[in-house]
């Protein structure tokens, strides 16, 4: 880990205690190894010594046991014998990931070490070979891995919807990797299974469907489970698509705002709806959905002989963090007896928070939620899930009966055997990492975590929204942590707003952030949207960011634009 | 952790030496992180023990630092101070993970404790609730998963294509779990990114595409793998399909064996093709796809003026293991200018050994190709690769062009945003695995796992082709590691062949099984085919098994079946 003066967990003899002070590093395992399994402590370090061999006394080496770690992996178990190399591996690998836990909170730290593609693979051999290499290597591989990855936990990191490092989450998914199951059936997930009913049947009742009824999956991202709305939309009004296709059933038109979430297209491209059968609905200057447009395109459509068969609110917008107005949406949908989904991906974790829950009004009327619990509640990816009103209906739209999977004549409860209702086969373990986090912060602490997030980007907007040198991208406090905004420099603040100024304003945010990425010291995204040109759109749904991390960034983009 | 004696992790003082022997845990931390971190343990023990405090010298609980885990989460990073909570409960979290892996491995333990899914919700309480728990609670409630969970790793666990638990994959799964990032871009996963461009070239070097070139994705398990192939045979031969949907384009047919995955049915439902338009072709009564029927079929379809567009050959079938003859496939699909897919999900792992990828000849004129390394080469779970022959059409499948996610003016090599060409948006990192592993065993050492695996099933037969009491489902030995059988209880060895027997067989395999998991001894899977009442399927895919392992299976299978 190359970055200087980073805290603690910086290697180097600081205070000039050489290693032949410290004591063996056998015999502290051991020490610790006697502690943590009460009175058996001898026979573990008969296993880590062996029966005559003493310590060690000489060390230098980053890793835990350089003897055993010279070692190939078919040292570790299942091998005869494999419990003390398994043990010094995994530990080794542990204190790297240690290491870089702490790390990604140390502000000293940068967020990203960057190089060019070109420069990364030649500086470095990522190449598979026939022969294996040296744990010792493989424990290299980890630290080179980590030292160029983007440290998304960093306080300062504000590039993605999907920020932070929760460590609640983290162990969760370190176990989740450990029981290594999938989560089709009871039989071979129990614990995971129960665990999704009663963390599904919460968001719904979150959502206020009564009683938390109805259904939902934890799918692999909010695309995944947009599309399965869709799936489960068209299913509902024409269950003959299932084995007839989409030759038997009329047009089918889908309605979402200008603003939504690409993953529409890209589901009624997949799902051979066609992206022309996706309908964009104006928004306003805010990015909310403007209902009367809506129902001019509904009508529109159907004089055209069209069917509406669904539309998508969107619950937070990726750019704009706008919330459109569930409620006249509910009330259009069910006008024109339209399945109404509300992409919630972003927003949902809103509803966690009584002070902001009310923006997402109308969701209770949905007949699906997509809400994605690695964006704003900082599980780590991915956890997203679809959530459905009415129970069953998932179950009938993709159950295939394999019976090498869901036999019928098993000895418990089929009904928990829930793989079938998934587009999926194998389907990963997403779900621990929620609970886990939930039972750790309670519903009160992902209520803070939201409140907290919010409060910081309306800090930034009060900051930029009458400096000198800011111009907002929209006006208004934001309804979500999303802030867009141009920062113009200097040599552009006396320009007329012309197109010439228009096209050099273009050019600002990209070059700040290739030099944020080059220095590393924060990271911010940045994108067009219609006719407005590059403007940052910054995001929180870290907890570990201050109002100092605003300030900083604040600082830093005019450090780094004031040339522009 | 309940089992009895099951080595040297369990708890319990069997030597007698009482805890207030042991060194404090702080102190023996202390010792050991002086060691990981070269001169400055002396640091890292000031933050352990705070300026004055002395390490405690009571204990007696599993836990690493029992006063810090009765606290709340809230006292763990990114909180002021949190390092040292924050590396108190992430090592006490290893340490269960540590105590569950060697259990994994220890023959001596339960694959599963086994609670119907009414006791395991009444004996545990699993709700959310408003407020949090300690962080020693978090930490039973993760014991308290492991204890009921399957061991997927264990040495016995014969139930599912992915079984075992592979070192360094686990290793490289926490790692990625730790750097908690998305592969949508190089810019936020640059190394992940590189090694997917890696790995997916050396495994198309592998299928025997010249130089390795075409294109792919790690997409979230086989099923999805096998859906992308579907859409993007269907875009290649009707590009419009993206904009117009099905409506626009003439009735689509695909064509898969009778034996082969439930996902090419999932996919034709979810894509607007119907599950009618999936043609099932005859197989042998080895359950390989019989290319005169392929061709026939072909041909019934273009009579009725539908167009063939994708025939989608298995190679590993999922019951039998069972190998279509692709060279027969492609030239059908060469004569008919149909997309050639082969889903060897479960048999992609058989190219790594230069004994048995005979089985996959023909591979190599594919268009497109599903492997699984999270099946046969024990890769932790998920790790699914679809591979393409002709590069840039994924990319032209599904590009939508997300503004705000791949802007076209950033400072490096857009070629590496690889985002665009996947259904998903945010898409897991499930390449560093299979890297690392990789670079641990070389090819070389996936070979010796292909081969082992192979060796014990072939064990397995010899074992009971002839033994009384067992009937093969088909005969001959089998060609993947698949081995079907009947256990024929004593009472109806003498029954005439007829359908009272029928009747009677279809109901042993459930019992078994049944009681199979109430003693928690070992588990395989069982399912009926066609007119073939319930049989066991053994499969082995995890390198832990040995020789005594398949004896004990059998004798487990006659121990608890034979008053049946």
């Amino acid at each position: 880990m190359a970055s200087p003066g980073s805290g603690f967990w910086s290697f180097g003899s600081e205070n000039g205690s050489g290693d032949s002070e410290n004591p063996g590093t056998a015999r502290a395992w051991c020490q610790v190894a006697q502690k943590f399994t009460g009175g058996i402590g001898n026979k573990l370090c008969a296993l880590l010594y062996g029966d005559a061999e003493k310590p060690a006394e000489s060390g230098g080496t980053l890793f835990n046991m350089k003897s055993l770690n010279s070692k190939k992996c078919y040292y570790l178990l299942p091998a005869c014998d494999g419990e003390r190399p398994t043990l010094a591996f995994l530990q080794d690998v542990m204190n790297i990931l240690l290491q870089y836990v702490v790390k990604s909170f140390d502000r000293s730290t940068k967020v990203i070490d960057f190089h060019y593609p070109n420069e990364l693979l030649q500086e470095y051999n990522w190449e598979l070979a026939d022969q294996p290499q040296n744990l010792e290597e493989i424990l290299m591989h980890c630290q080179t891995t980590l030292k160029y990855a983007i440290k998304t936990g960093h306080p300062r990191y504000f590039n993605q919807l999907s920020t932070g490092l929760d460590m609640v989450g983290l162990a969760a998914d370190w176990l989740t990797s450990t029981a290594n199951t999938n989560m089709f059936t009871y039989e071979i997930a129990p614990v995971f299974v129960l665990l999704e009913y009663v963390t599904l049947k919460k968001m719904r009742e979150i959502i206020g469907w009564p009683g938390g009824s109805g259904d939902g999956i934890f799918s692999p991202g909010g695309a995944i489970s947009n599309m399965y709305a869709m799936m489960i939309a068209r299913f509902k009004m024409f269950p003959e698509v299932k084995e007839k296709g989409m030759a038997a059933v009329p047009r089918l038109i889908a309605f979402t705002s200008e603003h939504s979430h690409f993953s529409l297209k890209k589901g009624a491209a997949a799902l051979g709806i066609g992206t022309d059968s996706v309908i964009l609905i104006k928004c306003d200057e805010r990015g909310k959905m403007i209902p009367s447009d809506l129902e001019r395109r509904i009508l529109e459509a159907k004089q055209k002989g069209f069917v509406p068969f669904l539309v998508s609110a969107t619950a937070g917008t990726t750019v704009y963090g706008a919330f459109d107005p569930l409620l006249a949406v509910a009330d259009i949908c069910k006008k024109y007896k339209i399945w109404m989904h509300v992409d919630a991906a972003w927003g949902g974790g809103l509803l966690m928070s009584r002070k902001h829950k009310w923006k997402l009004s109308g969701v209770e009327r949905a007949n699906s939620v997509t809400w994605n619990p690695h964006k704003m509640m900082g599980v780590p990816l991915q956890c997203s899930a679809l959530l459905v009103r009415e129970e069953g209906l998932m179950q009938n739209c993709n159950q295939m009966h394999a019976s090498y999977l869901f036999q019928q004549d098993k000895h418990y409860d089929l009904s928990y055997d829930t793989g079938d209702k998934a587009l999926q086969c194998g389907r990963h373990v997403d779900v621990f990492k929620l609970w886990l986090m939930w039972r750790a912060k309670g519903t009160t602490g992902f209520e803070a975590h939201v409140d907290k997030c919010l409060e910081l980007a309306e800090y930034l907007y009060n900051i930029i929204k009458n400096r000198e040198g800011y111009e907002m991208v929209f006006d208004g406090k934001p309804q979500h942590t999303n802030v867009c905004f141009w920062y113009i420099p200097p040599s552009l603040r006396t320009l007329e707003d012309n197109e010439e100024r228009m096209s050099r304003l273009s050019k600002v945010a990209p070059v700040i952030k290739a030099r944020m990425m080059e220095y590393g010291t924060t990271m911010v995204s940045y994108q067009p949207l219609g006719d407005k040109v590059n403007f940052f759109r910054m995001v929180i749904s870290n907890p570990a960011a201050t109002h100092q991390d605003i300030d900083f960034l604040i600082e830093e983009i005019e450090r780094l634009g004031q040339d522009l």
